[in-house]
Order: C-alpha cells, then sequence, then structure tokens
C-alpha cells in the first residue's frame, strides 16, 4: 500500500479511485518538492473501519499531515480529523450534478472542535493541498522550505518572462 | 441513556444538545404513534468511536431505524449508515450562515452504495423522518399502523374542516 | 405493465421515459438483491389519474415501497405520498438546467405531515433508493437480509484489495 | 366555503391556512378590482382528493383562473394544472429555511405539457397574481378592464407625485 | 415582419435570434393548436423604442398576450409589461455561466404592480408558455379550447399506451 | 425635483422609496466629495415613460454619471443604460425573500453591447456607486480628485491608528 | 509589454495566460472604438508585486481605466483598486466549478470604500467593460464619443433590420 | 498592537474591527491552548501595504501561521498567502446579504500556486481555524500538543456525560 521507499510525512487518502484524477496533482507536487508521502483509496462508507484505524494510527506512524479528497456527501476529511489531531487537508472533488459545492460545503462547513483546512475544488485545491502541507513541513524540513521556495520563484517568474496573453 | 421502558425500536441521536430543538417533533410524533423510542446525542466528530459502537450494536438491540439529525458538515447520519444495514433517516438541522442548504447536501449526497434517507430542513423534517419510521414499522406492527392511519386521517380532516383561512 | 413474475415487493415509477437512464440502477440492483419489482411510466402531470390509482392500491397490491424518479418541478414521489401509506421513496433526477437542485428541493422539501425518503440525484440516489428498499425489507425476507449484507460486504473488500489508486 | 355572493370568477387556494398572510393581498387586489373570487385551503399533500375535485369542477363552476400558493416543495398548483385546463397561477410562499427558493422551482420548473404561471416570491408574487388574472379577465370584462387600468395610472401617478424619497 | 396571414392573436418576442432555439417550441405548440401569432427579436437594450411601441401598441392590434423569451439580465417581459396591459409570458432563456438561473429571476422577481408570467427556463417553459396562451383564448375560441383538450389528451394517452420504460 | 442649487454632475434614481435607505449613502458620500448630484424616484415599471425620457435628457442635461438602485427584477440600471451613452452605475438593493442575489443577477448580467457598471449588494455599494463616480470625474475636476485622494488617506489611517480591535 | 503605440488610455489585465480567451473581446472593442490601450497578465497571487506597481503608477502613466479579467477567487480587480484611484472594471471569468458565480461574487462584493466597476461573467462583460470604459473617455475624447454612439446605432439597426429570428 | 509579552507564533489579523465578534473565538482557543499570539487589523483594500509589509515579515518574525479572517470579496487571506510561505488560515466572516457564501468563495477558491486553508464560515471558522494553527505547531511544541490533546478529550467527555438532549 506504501508507495515511497522513505517514511511518508503526508498521506494522500481519496474516498473512491475515481477520486485519483482529482488527487494525482497533490501527489505530483509533492514529488516535486520532495516530499516522502503515500497514496490510498479510504472509504468513509464502504471501509470506515480502515478509515477510523488509518486515522488512529497516523501519529504514530510519523504522519504529519492527511490530504483527503472526496465528492458530494464527502465525509472523510472531517472523519479522519475526528479520529486524529494529525492535521486534516480536505480537497473537495467536482460531482456529477452539482459541480462540487456539495463536497465543498460538506467538507468546510465543520462544526467548532474538529477542523479541516478546506481548499478550492478540484484539481486546484488538491495542488494547493500539497503546497500547504509543504509550508508546514518547511519549518522542521529545511529542504522542503527551499524546494517550495523554488517552486514559487519560478511560478512568479513564469508570470513575468510571459505577460503578453496575445503571443 | 435510554428514555423509554419498552425496548425501543427506534434510535433519536443527534450531533449535539442545540439540535433538540429540531428533533423534538421526531421524538414526539413517535411517542403519538406508540413507538418506542430512545434519544441520544452522538456527535460524530467529538465522540466517533460512540458513533461507531452505536450503529454497529443497532440491529442486535433490535432498532428497526435510526433517525439522526445534523447540521453543517452532517457527517452524522452518512457515518451511521457506513456501519449499519438499519435503515438510516436523515434529518438536516438548518445551520446558522448557511439555512441547512450545507446540512441537506451533506446528508442527502451520499455516493452509491451507503444510503440515508433524507427529509427536509428543520422541524417538518425531524416529524416526518417519524412519520416515515412508522410507515416502515406499519407492516409488523398493527397498532403503529393504525395510529398512522389515524393521524393521517386527522390532519385531512382538520384541512376540511377549516378550509376558509379567513376566519 | 408488472415486469415480473413474483409479486412485486416494490415499485419502481418514473415521470418520464427519459427517466429511465437515472432509474435502471434501482431496478438493477433489487434484481441482483433478489427483490421482486415492477418498473411503471406515471407521470404526475400527464397522468395524475393513474398516479392516484396506483398509489391507492399499492398497499393492498402488496407493495411494501414505492421508489419514485422524477425531474425539475418534481410532483411524483410527493403526490403519491399524499394517497398512500406506503412508503415512498423520492430519486431526483438531474434535470437540464438546474443539474438536479430543482428536482431535488421539490422532493425533500415536504411539509410535515407526508414524508419522502429522497436520496442523492441521479444514479447514485437511484441505486441508494434500492439498497434502502431492500434494508426495510431485510427484517422480513431473510433472503433478501442475506444479499444485502452479502453485498455490503463485497463493496468494501473490493476498496480494500484495491486501495492503490494508481494501479 | 365560498365568500363572495357573485359567482366567483377566481380561486384563490393555498396549502396552508399559514400561507394566508402571503395570499391575503391577491385576494385584497382582486375585491379593489371588482373581480369575484372565493378563497379556500387545499393542500395538495393532506386533502389531494379535495385538490383533484376541487381542478376538476373548476371549469364547470365557471372559475377563469386558480391562483395557487404554496411553499416547499410546493405541488398544489403544478396538481391543479394537472386536472383542469382553467389557467393556474403560482404563488411561490416564502418558506423557512430556503426563504422561498424551494418554492419557486417546485412551482416554475413544470414539465413540457403542463404549465403553470409564477409570479415572484412572497406577497409581491401575490398581488402581481391577481393583477394577471385581472388582465386576463379583462378582454371579456370591460369593468374589470377600466379598473385595471385605472389602477396602473394610479399606482404611475404615485411615483410621479413623490419622487423625491428624501421628504 | 408579421408571420401569420390571420390577425395574430399571440406575439412571440424574443430578445436576440440566438433566443429562438428556445422559442420555436413556442411557435410550433400555437400552430399545432391553431392560434395565429407572429414571431420577432425584440431587443430591450438594443432596441428600446421598439420595445416601447410593440408594447403600446400590442391591445390595438389586438394582440390577447405576448410571449417573450429573454436570457441573464432578462428585461424584456417586465418592461413589455410595463408599458401595456396585454398579459406578458416571460420565458427564462438558458443562459451560458448561470444556466438560466439568472434569466429566472430576472423575469420572476417582478415587484408588485406590474405582473409577468413566468415559465420554466429553456424550451419547456417555452412549450407551455404556448400552452397557458392557448388556454387563456380557450374561452373566447372553441376551436382552440377544442385543440387543447386534444392536446392534453393525445399526451395522457402517450404516457398510458406506453408505461414500461424498457421497451 | 432637482435637490442641489449646482448643475448636478451625478443623478442618483432608485426604483422605489424605500430604496432610499440603501441609497442614501451614495447621496451622502457625493456630497462629502463635493459632487453635485440629483436624487429622485424612477420606476423602471411604474413609469417607464419617465425613465426613458430621464435617460434620454442625461447626456444635455449634463450628467457624467446616473447612480440607478433597484431590488428584484431590477430593470431600472439596464433600460436607463439601453436609452443613454451616461456610463451608468448599478447598486443592488437587498431584497426580502432572496437578499439581493436577484438583485444582483438582474443588473449584472447585462448582454454584451449595453454596459452597467454593477456594485456590491446594499449599502456597501451604494457608497463605493459613488466613490466610483468621483473617481470618474476626478480627471476633470481636480477639487474632487482632491476630496477622493483625501477620503482614502483618511480611511487608511483610520485603520492604522486603530488596528487592535480589542481595544 | 506594452502593444500599442499610442498612449494607452486602458490598461487590460488578466490573472493568468488562459484568461485571454474571455478578455480578447474587450481588447477588440476598444481597438473597434479607437481607444488605444495595453494588454498584460498580472497575477494577483502569483506577481503581487508587480500587480502593486502597476496600480501605483497607473495615474502617473496616464492610465484613465483598468479592466481587470480574473476567475475564482479573483482578487486581481479588487487590490489594484486599493492600489490606485483610476476607476477598476472588474471582469469575473467564467471558473471551471462554479462557473464564474465565484469570480462575480469576489469581484463585486467590495467592502464599502474601495469600488470595483463589476460587469457580467464572461466574453459578455469583457466587451461590456470595453464599451463603459470608452463611455467614461467619450466627454474628453469625441473621437471616441462619435465612435462609440455609431456602434450602438449599429447593434440597434443590426437588430431591426433582421428581425425575423425564422430566416 | 502586539498583545502578549511572548513572540507570538501565531497572528490573527482581519479585515475590519467589526470582524472581531467571529475572530474572537479563535484568540481565546489559543490563549487556552497557551500559544502566544497577536490579533491586528489589517484591511486588504484599505491598507493594501500593511498587508504586504506584514506578510513579508511573517517569516522572519517567527509566525508559524497567519489566522486571517474577512467578509465579502474577502482578499485579505489570498493576499497575505501570495506574499509569504508561512501557512495562511481564511476564515469566512458572515456577511450581511449573502451570509458568507460570498466570503466563503473568495477565500476558498484559490487558484492553483498559493494556497489558503479555509475553515466554516464564521465562529465556527474561527475556533477551528485556531484549533489547526495548534496542531501544526503540536510536533514541535509538547505544551501545545498537551494542551490540543487535552481539549479533544475534554469535549469528548462532555458528550459522553450529557447525551440525553432531554435533562
Amino acid at each position: 500500500m506504501l508507495s515511497d521507499s522513505k517514511t511518508p510525512l503526508v498521506g494522500i487518502v481519496m474516498g473512491s479511485r475515481s477520486d485519483w484524477e482529482t488527487m494525482r496533482p497533490a501527489s505530483e507536487k509533492l514529488d516535486a518538492l520532495g516530499v516522502a508521502h503515500e497514496v490510498r483509496v479510504v472509504s468513509a462508507h464502504r471501509t470506515p473501519d480502515v478509515l477510523f484505524s488509518y486515522a488512529a494510527e497516523a501519529q504514530s506512524r510519523g504522519l504529519r499531515a492527511i490530504i483527503a479528497g472526496a465528492g458530494g456527501a464527502a465525509h472523510l476529511p472531517g472523519m479522519l480529523a475526528a479520529k486524529t489531531s494529525v492535521p486534516v487537508l480536505g480537497v473537495p472533488v467536482q460531482s456529477r450534478a452539482l459541480n462540487g459545492l456539495d463536497s465543498l460545503l460538506s467538507i468546510v462547513q465543520m462544526p467548532a472542535g474538529i477542523p479541516v483546512a478546506t481548499f478550492a475544488i478540484g484539481v486546484a485545491g488538491s495542488a494547493n493541498a500539497a503546497l500547504f502541507a509543504a509550508s508546514m513541513l518547511a519549518h522542521d524540513h529545511p529542504a522542503i522550505a527551499e524546494a517550495l521556495e523554488a517552486f514559487r520563484q519560478q511560478q512568479t517568474d513564469a508570470v513575468l518572462q510571459h505577460d503578453d496573453p496575445r503571443v
């Protein structure tokens, strides 16, 4: 199930295999920033016991953050957060009928007491959850801090060097 | 924690004590129809283990339906349904900012595989969840069937006898 | 009109032939669980008298649940519920302009007194209505109970055995 | 049940006594324009048979229009329209949780084949349904036409004569 | 500009040539019911003077109803209604970004005093506006009444004869 | 009707006297910035002819901008813009049922060809329309430019000097 | 970076190269009206310093208006307005998941004190922002005034000459 | 401006003094968990330069997280994130007209590249942002980790000990 030789610092989980298209940018961004991570399908509704054990063991396994993507009545991020103090980052997957508005509200509108840090609907939110996880780790991992700054400078330079949209 | 001397057929649970105002009509309606039931606060986020054990024991304890009210990122009904085959009836509690639209979508937009029967936002949904639970029990409990028919006739008669809104 | 040799326990009705694409999963799921059922087009607006007689006869014909799919100003589930005490399960069909948000609100926002158990917009809701109907019947039909548990175990196993979305 | 000595040309119906606050302006406007009308509570869900007979007899009783107010899953206007060719005018009553957006969509999003003429949410829509009914009757009833023109001139004059909002 | 040899009873207007796809069903339905009508592009924003003169002359030209389709900030129906007592029927055209929700609210939320009878977003609303116009004319035009009843019976029969969606 | 001795550069119009509460900040802000202006009630629906003549004469009367507030199916700003090339600034008034979302969409979603510059719902939008009008005039009116800069500096200073919200 | 030999009066900026499809009509419309302008990509989030310097220098560089297009959490127009008194015109770009409703609200709902003139979502808003900018410049630039009037007449004539949508 | 004797680890900023009611729970929760923090009003629109310098100095000043509350076109969190790699936590303040839906979308829908971790609308989101900040700090600050675990246990116990909502 683990996909990285190094001990993962971040776990990327998603409610369904079909969410991988949305969550792939999170994994790619973590790879690019040199953040060891694992990727798993964990369904809040179809495998609730796995969800609970995954969350319960997250801290002792050394995870510093969990990125959880889910769509519709997206319970995965909130239920992980209910079972662990490891920071949970939620990514609303764009749903078929309501375009992810349901996913967004189901993830972000957590009651006081159990937080889920929520990002934008779809691939932008997925990439940003990875960047946010990296920024959390940067304090203790200078290499990640450096990679993050380099990425930010690079995306700034990309705009500066091509700021005429007509060519 | 149980509140009724008879073995309860229906469990009414809610995510917070503040949801009782919304869920009281469900309890009152079950009382009126003679359906033994229990009432408990079970928080998906603050007491996830209780949620799991409540759901896991529901069938063996004889519950025929669980009515679950929750607001905001309302995970309670869906997570109960993930842990039991006992039918779960979800009641979206009217939330402060978004008036229960978040509660509704978080409850009703369950993925294929784990159903939650959802009712209207607020007290109307609460009362209706109770009536629906009674209709499920009516086949095996003639007294409930009779009480349900009497209630329906009564509400029809109430409209018929006072159909001029000006007096 | 009947489609099953055995006496149907569940009626699947829909407002238009074009709703069949949405309602087919309900029928397939009931078939898979061994629940005898019938399938019919009944339009609240174009055949209101048929709707009334269908609902009025549901109980005496032995139906234990009616699954009703409709889109837009989706009156079919609510009007069936107005005419029978047999539990009505509503499936909001995804509409063209408003993506089923209109269908969802028209079905779920029933006033206190007449409940409709509502499920997710589209095919997920259709499948879940069937699963919910099966869970209602499970108490009296051990074979359905067994099939339901097998299905739930199967969908759990499917996640467990393929929990790496990248392969 | 009838409230006017003259044979009513318009029927005002509503789903609940609590809708009278919203529907009163319709009645008052019709009174002001000299349009004979009746007022009744007819619930789609609690008195479906009355709804059907009311609609079925509308034409023979001489009704030229039915104004129907309802809130939430507002089925009353659409089901009346399903049972009569007499024009049905729908008024969405402002609902508690969703402010009448549910009422509006449930009334206006009728499928092709059975129309309901829909007006604004709440008292503005109620008054306008009455004005619209009067405009439909104006062709055959010169007195109504005259009253309608007088009302329109009057409301224009009211703006013209007090067009400084600061005094 | 007129398209019918007989004096038109109904005017179909739309804000843009691109609205014709939506408004064509209104014209076809009126043709099918034998209702003489005309069809024109009248833009509230690009040809406001034409809009005003069209509305001002509607009554004297014998129009009994105006069906107006418009999208986005759909001012056409409301401004016609501001300038004539002839009943105005509004059809919200499905807009690009907001799927016609903007069109619907811009048409239906008229203030008290000037009504616009509003129908569903898109082609269903277009067809229904035509049916509603026919129902308004039915009282004075027996042939239209007869055609309308025939159409309604026909659509009922169509459902009755093919009520199994699987074949 | 005019309220200022100096020739007005800006016209503030609103659809109803009840909109004055919303539009007052626009007038006060213009006063504070020394921008001569007039204030009038002009109803798109009740006084369409006044709307047309007001717009038609705006340029020759020397108006450099029209600030138009309206609620619900808020046609006033768009119809003014249809009749004049003088820039029109629209202010969505917060409506009763839909909180001004209808007003906003009715004003901002103008079709290509006739623009309305739209501001926030309610009093914030009203004040901002005035500030925007002042910024348009600043190029040709140094005193307004100076007043505008002073206001902006002042509001910046106000934050700087009291940036601890707890005291 | 400048694209016009003449000193630009209007700056068109956008948050991303992918917004050019939306913003092109603004540039084309300004070209057609003879308004010198420049076009640049300026990202609020990736190049915030460029945003600030662009806004800070706008007035001294002679810009009379800035048209800013952005999607999602569209901060570009508002932050430009925070740093300059030059009028800022915001164009909400249609976003992937929420169709531009997020872009619209992020741009239009500015707090009192810093205005952004907002136009419709997508290409209609883009074209209209250009027309609005031209109307602001018309007072001081007779050639632009003339071109604007010609354009308006032309679009009116286009409707008048082809007002039958069926041919 | 600083409010704590110890070097702050978290900065709480808000766009307006009126946001303090919403942001107070964040400060109180950090106090309860022993997290040194500062509180300031920083307006994206009225004090953009302060916003930039606050963000630019955040890292060197030792801030490990910034909690930013804002309403309406809530640009504060996103613009802070654009200027620092310190993690930014956004809290949507409930706005007057749109109940915070505008605030939520303006904060959460950030484009790929610059993340803002978003929490629920209003006081729940404010408290949760503080809890999340504490969870980020827990790894390096055992006392905070301990306080966080104690708080979580405490809120679980509170539900367990009073799980009958009727007493």
